[in-house]
């Protein structure tokens, strides 16, 4: 079974964007054992999508296209794919009205009524983030595939509706499993699992570092799910012997997720104290929704002024101490927790650079504490990222501060 | 002058790797004016490799390989290009020589010796940082443009050896701005700009949206620098005409970073009490380097309760009204402002989703209001996406309402 790959897109070619859905649908075409051959890239022009169709139909099994499926004027891919095969398309109201429902009753775009014309005998794939539906063609013994240019709806669309229906085409059933650690990084990681990683050819095991943590993807070959099952197992058993301490999730969940889960389960309420990282803590948490029932309020406390109003820090203490130090930490957490009504508060307050950082106190040096009626924890961390990656690091380190005191790991 | 690039490896076709070469090539070549109709990734496979060279031979003036020169079995771009042009190789000592000082004391591995085949009349691309060097070949009026696949090495040698020649070949320079707009989807944009669009071809002008706002680039194509200045600020004093009142930057900026230099200019401080976002707009203004010497602190009001503890939101306006309404928003923001020392005081309170919607409050409706010592002002929005997009919309659009305030376009 062979594939090709077509990325239709005039921005592409000008290099203003990175080719991140050819190495998406490449990945995952190799995963389930379909081979691709060749990856083409071409602009949004009808002639040159026509003359790459034509050329990959004598070539290729599977055509999977991506972009080109948009409203605006030089979105053509559906058009010259269709001519390329002869099909006509007709215009699906269906898919009108889900368009007009996402618009609502905002100005309806005129120009978003070409998304509604569906290639003849086609099945369409749902967009369930966007306006533009993929659609699944068979024509002859050929397949060919059209998902829309935007990473986050491709990527959504293929693993939800396109794997399937490849995996009934190719002859084996891939399922992989990606397994959550946090609190180390990629090389330690990769150290103490690399005689699993080099032997292993089914499961395959590959680690891939994710902002601050660092992601197992294990991906097994079998003829049946369920003996694919039984692979998995296996090597996640291996895998929970040698790094149990540092993984917090066998699903593919986010950090702020889980210790949403273990709040919601014990009915706990937080509330956080954010010096350095401004919000961003509170804002993870809130983007899970339901996020209502475990969290109550949050105080950005940017200035040392704040820090003594909002919180009562000693002024003492920022002056003998400073503002990030584990005795600011540990006044924000205490008294965050005191005003409010909350079981667990949580303050964070660093050096998130780029200036700032001194040779006792560099850039990247962040004081978390979690306090709670009877106790309170400080932990001490140097990061080394930029701005934002020591932000992202230090709200995650918090998130995993409060998982492993709901584990009673601290 | 067209040009091709096709990118040789298993690798990439595997998708084990993001083809970064091809995006760097394409940005070059666009900036020379040199355009680029087709990328094709192909693998390390003489068959494929010599039927993409014949193919590219016959539509390009210019084909530039990447990879495939190295000293392994399977890397055969050379012998393949090569074979198809009909051009013999020599053995190159000087070539021998260098790769044998690059393993100086080391054993020297037989397969590199391949290395050192040189096409007949061609220019040799001296590789500063490995042992593969790059060729230059010239076959009639064709240009071809063997580089390896490492993206070190290929960039450098790029830059350094071939960028010159080509430069000699093309006349042109590119030059490319963005302007950035806030408060208006792409559809609705387009069709205020179609006509020119459509009628231009130089400059050239497209359309990105970008999470919520949409990006339009320019790209001006001319004998000099100068020139291609000329063209860029003619269209741009026509985009002005036509949607001034939703472009915030001719920088390639955020949103937030307009905002915090307004703001930092004008010698102003900022809060937010935030409800859906949660933390996600002070996080975005914390974002930017030095945004201390804006932002003061905020609020995190997730609750009712924390609404009327925090900036003494008063219950009965809950209970008629409602916390997402205009009266609860309102009042937010001018408890915020008056129990802390700002001058800007901006609340956000709406429904995310993806519950929590009624018929008369969908989700996705968030009221943004904006306070000063002597006025407050109100604005509604109805967001159509997902509970994450709602976020970030909601507090762009908030930054948005900050900088017509600024400006004093409300």
């Amino acid at each position: 079974m062979k594939a090709e790959i077509i990325c239709v897109g005039t921005e592409l070619l000008l290099g203003n964007i990175i080719n991140t859905n050819a190495k998406f649908l490449s990945r995952r075409l190799a995963d389930i054992g379909i081979d691709v051959y060749y990856q083409t890239v071409v602009g949004d022009n009808q002639k040159r999508i026509l003359e790459t169709t034509l050329n990959a139909l004598k070539r290729a099994d599977i055509l999977l296209f991506s972009g080109g499926l948009g409203p605006t004027e030089d979105d053509c891919t559906k058009e010259v794919v269709c001519k390329a095969i002869n099909r006509e398309l007709y215009l699906d109201k269906q898919i009108l009205e889900n368009i007009n429902c996402f618009f609502e009753q905002r100005q309806f775009p005129k120009s978003n009524k070409k998304q509604a014309y569906v290639p003849v005998n086609s099945k369409v794939l749902k967009n369930d983030i966007g306006t533009a539906p993929g659609f699944y063609i068979e024509e002859g013994n050929k397949t060919i595939i059209l998902l829309p240019g935007p990473p986050t709806e491709l990527t959504l669309m293929f693993d939800k509706y396109v794997i399937p229906k490849l995996n009934f085409i190719s002859n084996f059933t891939i399922k992989s499993r990606v397994i959550k650690t946090i609190g180390i990084g990629e090389s330690s990681l990769e150290e103490k699992i690399i005689d699993l990683i080099d032997s292993q050819s089914n499961p395959t095991i590959a680690t891939y570092a994710n902002n601050g943590q660092v992601d197992i993807r294990i991906t097994a070959k079998a003829d049946n799910a369920d003996k694919a099952d039984v692979l998995l197992n296996e090597i996640e058993h291996e895998l929970d012997l040698r790094i149990k301490d540092y993984i917090y999730s066998y699903e593919n969940e986010s950090i702020e997720e889980k210790v949403f889960k273990m709040l919601y389960e014990r009915k706990l309420k937080i509330g956080f104290c954010e010096s350095c990282t401004a919000g961003l803590t509170t804002s993870m948490l809130a983007s899970v929704p339901g996020a209502s029932e475990v969290l109550e309020r949050s105080y950005i406390t940017y200035s040392n002024l704040s820090k003594i109003d909002e919180v009562s820090v000693r002024e003492s203490t920022l002056n003998k101490y400073g503002a990030v130090s584990k005795e600011t930490a540990t006044e924000m957490a205490k008294g965050l927790l005191k005003k409010c009504s909350i079981d667990i508060g949580v303050s964070i307050t660093g050096i998130a650079g780029p200036t700032g950082g001194t040779k006792n106190k560099p850039v990247g040096l962040v004081y978390i504490c979690l306090a709670t009626k009877d106790k309170s924890f400080v932990l001490e961390k140097k990061f080394h990222g930029n701005r934002e990656e020591n932000r992202v690091r230090s709200a995650k380190a918090a998130f995993n501060l409060v998982r492993k005191y709901l584990l009673n790991l601290i």
